[in-house]
């Protein structure tokens, strides 16, 4: 296809997709003239995917070239460019105390999770306990591991759909429903508190 | 007690105990002499809770007047008051379109909820379907039921354990439960996504 279709099928404007071949973001077409090009399947789905990143994963452009680099390795499996999308995403406090980081990794040990050591996630996991227990918050192992169970279920099923057609496709569901999954669980879990608290403190009619 | 003692429970200064005693944040305490009060433990609830919807609820001082005057109404339910803060809390999209509301409210009538028709988690709902539809992500019910199946069942536990020996109390454990154990709910999906695509992915040693 031409630049133009291309362009149509990722939804942005024509000069969007030549920004995004200068920066170096989508591969070049193969020339078939000296000022034309064709693009294949495979610069529709990258081109996607950097819209994902751009938009929903907020990254910048040159975190964006690190995870695309990650992918476009052969040697990279599927877990390492996952991984690489997943630690390039945002994170709100990237620099936890000490003592709340071993904390968080004394939890994901005792269940049983195999988590790198530098992953950015367990910074999350600290400064949240952090903060709750700055407002004496009451976070026993008990509420915890309810949390843990609840998160374990819907990541089995979120990493077992993963779409494994294409290392690009890979990528671009995790970031998305990573990112887009999550204010919908808040909803959620609000809405239930809702229905919880009617059942709970409402007389029956 | 004294207002330096009442501070002292609070961890605040005593200047800003008497700012809230000003902003009426704050029943006055019992007149002792012409420039002296006594304080109760309610005092030192009331305090703590409005700490926490100042702090992690990020609630302006107009909002939290609406609260603690519906715990104060004699008439107010437990199960009124805490809807009461916890559609005080912030949202962020407040303003979805029709139709996005109108799928949000047929998901939740689908699972048997009884929520507020005008309650501001369905609009939060509402939005996060939008954003995932604007970036093609499916969001088929069989996902929706499962992330509300989580949701629901941390909820149910999470109103069980109210405390319901006071109304402060109760308000106080909700707004920072709702919220502050956001994070640690989203921290703990990315950590068992991580550890789920290591499972899928990496082949065993």
């Amino acid at each position: 296809m031409r630049i133009a279709e291309l362009a149509r099928r990722g939804g942005v404007p024509v000069g969007t997709v030549k920004y995004y071949l200068r920066e170096g973001l989508l591969p070049p077409g193969e020339l078939t003239a000296a000022t034309q090009a064709q693009y294949g399947d495979s610069h529709v789905q990258r081109l996607r995917l950097v819209r994902a990143l751009l938009g929903p994963g907020g990254l910048s452009i040159a975190a964006i070239r690190d995870v695309l680099a990650a992918i476009d390795d052969p040697t990279t499996s599927v877990h390492d460019a996952l991984g690489a999308a997943h630690h390039a995403l945002p994170t709100a406090d990237a620099d936890p105390r000490t003592e709340d980081w071993a904390e968080a990794r004394d939890h994901v040990r005792r269940w049983g999770w195999t988590v790198e050591d530098d992953s950015p996630n367990l910074s999350l996991l600290a400064g949240a306990l952090h903060a709750l227990r700055t407002a004496h918050f009451d976070t026993s192992d008990r509420l915890l591991d309810r949390y843990a169970d609840a998160a374990a279920v819907l990541a089995e099923e979120d990493v077992a759909t993963v779409p494994t057609t294409s290392m690009t496709e890979a990528v671009r569901h995790v970031v998305i429903g990573t990112l887009l999954l999550e204010p919908v669980l808040l909803a959620l879990r609000r809405l239930a508190h809702e229905n919880a608290s009617m059942k709970r403190f409402t007389p029956p009619p």
